[in-house]
Parts: C-alpha cells; sequence; structure tokens
C-alpha cells in the first residue's frame, strides 16, 4: 500500500465551520506505507482521501509518535499545534484524485510551493469549484458576504481594514517562501507556483499556480497557469507567455535552458534551449517566420508553431521589412551571478 | 424636488480638522424626496449639496427613522454609527454639479464602485483640485507633511509603519468590494472604478477611477480613465488601452462584448462587439491600416479610427510584410465559464 | 578634511547580531567638518568610514550638541532616539568607497531617495554582495531563515503573517516619501530610487535603486537600474527602458526632457530633448532605422545607437512597410499639470 501525500497544519473556518483555507508548513509527498499506518491509529484514518480535524491531546500523540519516529522537525510542529487556539487539520491523500474539497485544494497546491512536484503532474481537476472566493486581508481571510459588515465595524472603531486581494488563490509568500530565492513584489506569485532555488522575481515578474521555473532564473515577465521554464533563462520585463485558462491557446508553453525573452515580448510557442526572443516581438503559434538556415542563403517560410520546443533560435522582427524572422542564435545569455545569489 | 445622490458614513479629518476622506457603505442614487425631507429636519439641511457632519443622538434618530422607513440596512448602518467613536458625516448631493470639496469627490467615487452609475456619467470637474494627495499606510491615511514624524515615532517604538500607496485616490477594495468579482492584487483598482459581476481581474489588470467593465470580463490589461468594456471581453496580460489624461488621445475609448484583446497589445479608437487585436500589435488612431474586403479580394487603406466602433474586425500585424491589415472576424471569443463564477 | 555622507538612525539587527537593515531619516551628504569633529568627541568616531552603534546618553548629548548648533531638526531627531528601546546607530562615511557592510549601503541609498546625489555618481561596489536577503513582514523584516518558524508561531496564535516581498532592498516609501510626489503602488519602487518633484508614479510605474526622474514627470512604465529620465517627460504604461544589470545590454540610458515614450514601447538607446517613440515600438540598440531627414526626400538607413541623445526625434514603426523610422518630432509633448500639483 502506498500513499500520495500528507499535511498537517491550521486552517480557517468560515462562520458556517467550512473550511476556507489551510495551511500546511510541512507537506510530505509519498509519505513512507510505516508512517501514515502509525498515524492512522492517533487519528482514526482508514484509507482514502482524508481530513480530519485534530485536537490538542492527539497533536500531542503526533509529537510523541514523531520523536519516537525520529522525524524532529515534524515533532516540533506538532509541538506549537498542541498548543494552538487554532482550528488544526490533517490531511491524508492515498491517491492523486481529483479535488474533493478546499483542504485537498491547498494541500496539493503547498506540494507545488514547496517544490516537492513540477507543475502539470497533478491531477487539479474541480480546483475552481472547490476552491471559495476570499478577500484577504489585514484581519485574515474572509468571505466576501461577511466582508461589507466588517469593515464598516473596522471604521466605526477607527481602523481601517486593509483588503489585499480577492480571489480564490492567496498569495504563495503567506504559506511558504522556499529557500534562496527572492520575490519582489510577492502579491504576484500565487500559491500553487514552483520557485526553483536560485530565482530571482522582478516587480514586474508573475507566477500562477501550476507554473514555475527550476532556477535559478531571473523573471520579469509573466508566467502563465501550466508553462515551466528551465534553469537559466531570463524573462525580460513585461514578456508574455501563453496560458491555456482563457485567451484562446491550447499548448501547454515551456522554456528551455539559457534562453532569454526579451523585455515586452511574448510567446505562443515553446522553446528548447539557447533560444533568444527580441525585446517587443510577441511571436504566436501562428505567425509565419522566415526561417534563415545557417548558410544564410536559403529560406523557408514556416508556421512558428513548427518550431516549438527547438534549440538554439533568435526570432526577431526584421527593422527594415517587418518580416518575423528566425535565425540560428549565436550568443545564449549568461545570467549575472551576483543577482542570483539569494541567500 | 429631487435629489442626486446621498451618501453617510465616516471620514478622517486632517489635525487642522479638515476631512482628508471619508467612507460611504451604503450611498444611495436618486434617494427619493419624502426621504431626504425625512432627514432634513434631523441634520438641518436645508437644500443643494451639503456635507453635514453628525454626532451619536443624530445617528440614534436616524436609525428610528430608517426603522420606521422600513430601510432596515440603514438604519443598522446608523445603530453602528451611533456607537462609533470616529468623525461622522453625511452629504447630500441635490445636483451632480462640480465638485467643491473632499467628501464629495469621495461620495461620487463611491457611486461608481457601487454600480450605482457607469463611468462618464457624472460631474467630476475639479475632481484633482479637490482631492488632497495622501500616505496611505497600516495607521490609515496620513498627510504626506506628516509622515516622517510618524515614520520615525514608529520606528523607535519597534514598529514599521507600512506605507502602502502615495495617492489622491485610495484602492477600491478598502471602502467597497461589490458582488461576484476577482481582484488579484486590489492595489491596482481605483476607488471610483466600476467592475461588473461576473468579472476577474488577474494582478497584471487596472482599473482607474471613472473606468470599468460591465462583467464578466477576464480582465489582465489596463483599463484608463473613461474607457468602458462591454461584456464578455477579454483583456490580455499587459494590454492597454490609450486614456484621456495623458500621452495626447482626446477621444474616450470603449469596447464591445465578445472582444479579444491580445497580450500586450494595445488600443488607441474604440472596439465594437466580437473584435479581436492580435497579441502584442498596439493599433493607434493614426496607424494606415490595409482594410481587407470579406471576399478578400478588393482591399483598401485607410486610417484606424476610421474603423473606430464598428464590429466583428480581426486587427493583426502581417508577419511577413509587418502591415497592419484588418479582416474579418470568424472567431469571436468566449470567456472560460469556470473563472467567472467568482461567488 | 572633508567627509562625504552623515547618518544617525534605528536599524534592525538578527538574532546573531548583525546589521541586517537601517533606517536613517535625516542623512546629510557633505557634512561640515567642524560638525563632524564635534561628534567624533562623544561617540568616539576616529576618522574612515564607520557604523557606531549609540547608546540613551550619547544621543542626550548629541541632541544637546545640536541645539547648540542651532540644527533643531537633527536635535528633535536625536531627542526621540533618545527614548527609543530600539537599535540606535550612526555611520559616518569620509569618503565614498566601495561598500564594506549593510548600514554603508543603507546609507547611500536613502542619500539617493532624498535627492541628496543624483543615480550614476556614488560608488555602490559590492552592493549585492553585502545586502542580506530579508522577508519584508508586518512584522517587519526577517531573515528568510527564520520565517518559517514565525509564520507556523504566528499562525498558531490566530494572526496570518503578511509576507510583503522577499528582496535585498526594501521599498522606499517605507523609509522615505519625498515632497511633491504621488506612488499609486509604493510597492513598485526600491529603496535608492530618486523621485524628483511633481514626479507622479502610477500602478504599472517601476523604479530601480540607483535610477530615477528628475521632476514632474508621469511615469507609467519602468526605468531600470542606471536609468535617469530629465523632466517633463511621459513613461507610458508598461514600457520598458533597457537595464545594464541583466540580459546584455552595457549602456546607460538617459531620456531627456519633453520627451514621451508611448504605452509598452520600449528603449534600448538614450534619448535627448523633445523625442517621441511611438506606442507598442521596442527600439533596440542594433536596429536597422530609416532616417527620414527633414525635407522628407533623403532617407539614411542607420543603427538605432547612431542617434543615441539626439534631440527632436519621432521614431515608428511604418504600420504599412513594417519599417522602423525616425522621423523629425513636431509635436513634442506637454504634461497635463493637473496631475503633478502633488501637495
Amino acid at each position: 500500500m502506498s500513499f500520495f501525500a500528507f499535511g498537517s497544519g491550521i486552517g480557517i473556518q468560515s462562520t458556517e465551520k467550512k473550511w476556507i483555507e489551510s495551511y500546511f508548513p510541512k507537506p510530505i509527498i509519498s509519505p513512507s506505507t510505516s508512517f501514515i499506518s502509525a498515524i492512522s491509529k492517533l487519528v482514526n484514518y482508514q484509507g482514502g482521501n482524508q481530513t480530519i480535524q485534530l485536537d490538542s491531546p492527539t497533536c500531542h500523540a503526533l509529537e510523541s509518535l514523531c520523536l519516537k519516529e525520529n522525524m524532529k522537525e515534524l515533532a516540533l510542529h506538532f509541538a506549537v499545534m498542541e498548543c494552538s487556539s487554532q482550528n488544526r487539520l490533517m490531511v491524508i491523500l492515498e491517491k492523486d484524485l481529483p479535488l474533493q474539497n478546499v483542504t485537498e485544494a491547498y494541500l496539493k497546491l503547498h506540494l507545488l510551493s514547496h517544490r516537492l512536484i513540477k507543475p502539470n503532474q497533478l491531477n487539479l481537476d474541480h480546483l475552481f469549484t472547490v476552491l471559495p472566493n476570499i478577500a484577504w486581508t489585514s484581519h485574515g481571510p474572509i468571505l466576501p458576504s461577511e466582508l461589507l459588515e466588517k469593515q464598516l465595524l473596522c471604521r466605526a472603531n477607527g481602523e481601517i481594514l486593509e483588503v489585499y486581494s480577492v480571489d480564490k488563490f492567496p498569495k504563495m509568500s503567506n504559506y511558504i517562501v522556499p529557500k534562496d530565492i527572492r520575490i519582489a513584489d510577492t502579491a504576484r506569485i500565487r500559491l500553487g507556483a514552483y520557485v526553483g532555488s536560485g530565482t530571482t522575481i522582478m516587480h514586474e515578474g508573475f507566477i500562477n499556480f501550476n507554473a514555475g521555473v527550476e532556477g535559478p532564473n531571473m523573471i520579469e515577465g509573466r508566467i502563465s497557469a501550466g508553462v515551466f521554464v528551465e534553469n537559466n533563462t531570463d524573462l525580460g520585463g513585461g514578456c508574455s507567455t501563453m496560458g491555456t485558462l482563457s485567451g484562446g491557446n491550447s499548448n501547454l508553453i515551456s522554456v528551455g535552458k539559457h534562453c532569454l525573452i526579451g523585455a515586452n515580448a511574448g510567446l505562443g510557442i515553446s522553446l528548447g534551449d539557447n533560444c533568444t526572443i527580441e525585446a517587443g516581438l510577441y511571436l504566436t503559434a501562428g505567425a509565419k517566420v522566415a526561417y534563415i538556415h545557417q548558410n544564410k542563403k536559403s529560406i523557408d517560410q514556416v508556421k512558428a508553431h513548427t518550431l516549438s520546443g527547438k534549440n538554439n533560435l533568435l526570432f526577431r522582427r526584421n527593422s527594415q521589412t517587418g518580416k518575423i524572422e528566425c535565425l540560428s542564435n549565436e550568443k545564449p545569455i549568461a545570467l549575472n551571478d551576483i543577482l542570483h545569489q539569494n541567500t
């Protein structure tokens, strides 16, 4: 018997006692069968995908169990949980099935942001359906239907309730900041983003859930849901990668190593390694491209998507003919090391 | 006798007892004459556009009045106001005249964000003159001239005063989050934005005051002051709509239903329904466009602004000739429903 | 003997008693020799570039000294410092040498944001090396290595620790908001930005450290490290200026007076005065440009960088040929005054 994932933490419930979000500081992927079976007795877990509410004595018993199993960090976690006044929970996922509820969704988003699994490898069916829309405020998450009253009461009391976001996804950094990264403006990285070690995300960078970068990378552009970028690649300021959730594109896009997508450029196909897109050029999948062979003599006219995923290409719009051209890339980029020492 | 608007709420005054902002949780447009005349006696309102400061006994009397008139929500509002320690006020606007002061400006901005009136239908003359510049902080709004001292005192006391924005306009979400919307990063939506039901505004979306969308819409681009977008339209990531406040454009821009403005594209003319602008193309009003008739044989060269507001157009830059072309749009977009169930 | 800079304020130390940031409300450039020599005795300063920790009696003595010297604001500053429970410090820089540590770096970034020195005039060697990466939170700056535990403890206690940014640079506005500016979203302006009087930075604007604008300006685009923009220039929404830290450009870019860089445009060369770049055009240094002489008859083909810094140029991509053209600019812009009265 094997298990897919485990998480334990603290969550917030609505006034009707329904989970509206949950926080798992130490999620585990593929937990050992012995660990789950030891836990099962304490929490009455009987298999399948379950969310279990925890009380203080159970947290205490879990702490003892972890100490016995030499899982020191998790033991410390349960020690803190034992003393908490908040709603505590455990989620055990036997299999990676379609999402049944909020807590399962949050656990899977944590798995991505904890770098335990890469984008596009999780079953996220029903994600938008199970996640409630939340007002993320200086008083924590609140259902939008309860916001107006709360705002007036705060005001009447001389305080302004700061509403940071109204969204189904929280920002990643309030749940986990993985090691050795920088995120200049955390409002732009959703929980469920995968941000690899050595990555610097500047103010104009954005990463959706189920998307990310291998690291190290310099990210000043937008990484749409489903898009993954390999290491040593630079996304210039304001550049766009086409996603599949809205707007008509249906092919998942990926970007290889040592690529440069110039500022304000855009990408509707995948790139292999060592590719460059000139600043300001939006390369859609349907664009006709003049493909200039390495001998610089013969030229083929092809659709951009036929070049998808190939290495060593440079795309530009010829500044005198207006033609989109593809050449052999002779100067692949190197990242500026000093910008990626994020320790 | 008729009245234009009514609002009551809580405001903040500078150390010199001048209003610097105000919050109206339940503004009313075209309040009934009987309601205003009942109120008039309690607050000594004598017609015209007035701002009246309220004390606790008056709030109590207003609560009773609202109960009698069966206005339960407003009665509850005055009950909370009665107990508040803050500066309370009422603004009655008999007519939609040029703005006289801060509180009138805030009431009109509330009318827009409460969806009580659409953009471009209010008299906003003198708006920039009457609104003071404010530092919006974790301790509430502060005049910039008082900020330096406050920052030092907080620091000396072990606290960092968080300064979120220094602007004449606050962010909408601290005043009102209208129903059934998502706003991923609330810092980018000003009070005075009109955000229709079913709208999702992603992290790269922006809406200025006196601008907005009908809803449902997917907004990942920028909606400048004065611009209005009808329903079922998708503004791609980083796209731009030209405004009239700066930069030289003088025609108000609108966008019809079922349009797609591609990522990083831009718009200097209005669009009718079912129009598409290719990702990355900035269509200025003065651009010469090759208008390709539906038979695909005859082509006219026209200025883009002559196509302003027409339906079923597709604009692109030909990837092999660099010409901006306009064709008949054969695949108008449909929004992804699941992204717009924001309840 | 002369001195380069002086600052005194409050800083935060890690659990290992190392400075992780510091705040200097009243930095001084080129302090007088008599002032420094009077101070030297009180703080045992012996020349060179030094950071000195201050206690309450020393702050008291410094207050007295400043009163005697008729430096009233600084006297008030030391009076507040005397009563503070926090770590207090003074940095004296005899010369503008490469940075030795965090506190020197913060003092130099303050000099820029206090408008005491312009970008590109400071020795910032070793800046990225001396600055630690910090999680900027609602509980103040925290080392990323200490964040996970702190987040769990807050959560267990019913509070969500808001993590605004994880970066080597803090946002400017938490340290200093210089006079007569607006910054719609302060998260996008780093400490070390130079923001001149009369400047309005809209939500899409961005200014890196060691970069800035003379003022008045309308800034809705991105100003990369090293870039400086003179007065009365408008950077349109989402426009890009190429920096030198990453992405391959090596020439510092500057922009003259009365320029307009259109929305979503980009700049890889410097501009003189009265220049315009059409919305959506990215002008890289290597682009071939058809330079149309004023008589409109003769045309030269030149590389864009050969036009760097010249006045009165208009750049556009011909909408019918796709050629990048440069013409004589006949309508230089004027800013909308009403948008720049930021008092």
